[in-house]
């Protein structure tokens, strides 16, 4: 085991935790607690709700960065940007060094299959990936802020310490999704592709006092994805997914057929 | 060529066109007076500028969406929300239909390398290849807001034709970068991978006259890749770059080191 390995050669891993709810929120506090247990942990998160801001940075205004207290001994830090901003800042201005693991999350709410573009968690996750750390998102399929997430952390503690023992291939990262169902009632883990699903967005359509119209964002989720190896498939079944994820879009099986039609016309 | 056949058969492509600096900038300007030669063009975009936004929508508050005048025959409208935002508003709110070609940009700066990530004027054009729109994003190599964009239209023109006359392969999409020279100094279009190059980060440390504390993002952008198969090859060697796209980031090479590595410990 990484724990005891690290134990015995007398330095333990170095863990940042970050997320999109903010620093606050039930799922980044499980998550803390359960990495205490594998390393020493810094958290830097931001200092509200985060969600659905992708890969955004923060050009146009500067960036707040505030000690707070955070569970006893770990080093907790609020920052006024987005979760991109908070692993940077953290790289750069807090531990000077690359941890030896980024865990984001625990994310209320999944971030399965299309969702991971638009995630914050993931984000974050994919931004510890690109600076070479070995970087992990969690998300629970549960919007509730009552859910009892310290049910899930063996399974989150299992996957951690297999990444911080192996390390994850080059330029990887992982994308973790907890079916929204008891503890119990998990059937395992399974490692997955993402799922072709996609939201079909709707917008309420409203009207303010002042006879202006103004419209809310609201969807529905379709999957259109009958493979059995796809993350939906995972969170319907109640496994919990992984999916390795890469920041190198190139759809390489693309390029021939582009060769052809921008030049042979 | 596409443009004369549907002339032909008497109607035009219908063609969106968005972009992340905002409605006033000259990138999306000199975009939209292109494409008015390919199809009937709606403008939806920012009303105000959008760099880095990434992927992030808008959750936490509602979207303002305002008809605007804008260059005679284009329908114009301004949005309150994020570049992806205003796709999802364009396809639902306006449109009521999905269009035969989706155009993000003309961005000021390069989107080339790990800038897909971060790029609003991307996101649009993922978000529209989400929506099975074949989706271009164009970036241009210059920041200043006084070059001539018009210079660079016949590319533009050759590439979104080409893409309007053949489509491109399900759900991918293209990340166009010119790079920052004069039209006659270009030696042509070259179909690429996405480099790997990435931002090495620093943070411009400032005190308030509050005696607090602020960060500016700033940094370097280095490329670790040799390779002349790459996006950023072919800028630095006076070549529009085409990357294809995709938005399944599964690191398929990595399942079964993840099966072993979480399952036979």
């Amino acid at each position: 085991m990484a724990k005891k390995k690290a134990a015995k050669a007398g330095k333990r891993p170095v863990i940042l935790v970050t997320n999109d709810d903010g620093i606050t929120a039930p799922g980044i506090q499980a998550l803390v607690e359960e990495m205490k247990n594998l390393g020493e942990v810094v958290v830097v998160a931001p200092d509200g709700p985060q969600s659905g801001m992708g890969h955004a940075i923060t050009l146009s205004k500067p960036l707040r960065l505030d000690k707070v207290s955070y569970h006893g001994e770990v080093l907790g830090y609020q920052c006024s940007g987005t979760p991109v901003d908070c692993v940077k800042l953290a790289v750069n201005q807090i531990l000077h060094r690359k941890p030896d693991l980024l865990v984001s999350g625990i994310n209320h709410g999944s971030n399965s299959s299309i969702n991971v573009i638009y995630s914050g968690t993931m984000s974050a996750a994919m931004e510890g990936a690109i600076e070479s750390i070995p970087s992990i998102g969690f998300s629970l399929d549960n919007h509730s802020l009552e859910v009892n997430m310290n049910q899930y952390r063996p399974f989150i503690n299992k996957i951690a310490e297999s990444v911080l023992k192996h390390g994850l291939p080059v330029n990887t990262l992982l994308n973790v999704n907890i079916p929204g169902v008891a503890a119990q009632e998990l059937k395992g883990i399974k490692v997955c592709r993402q799922a072709r699903a996609k939201w079909e967005e709707k917008f309420d359509e409203r009207t303010d006092p002042h006879n202006r119209k103004y419209y809310w964002l609201t969807g529905e989720f379709v999957n259109y994805d009958n493979g059995e190896d796809t993350d939906e498939w995972a969170l319907v079944n109640n496994y919990i997914s992984v999916v390795p994820v890469q920041f190198d879009f190139t759809a390489h099986h693309a390029i021939q057929f582009l060769n052809e039609i921008i030049f042979n016309d």
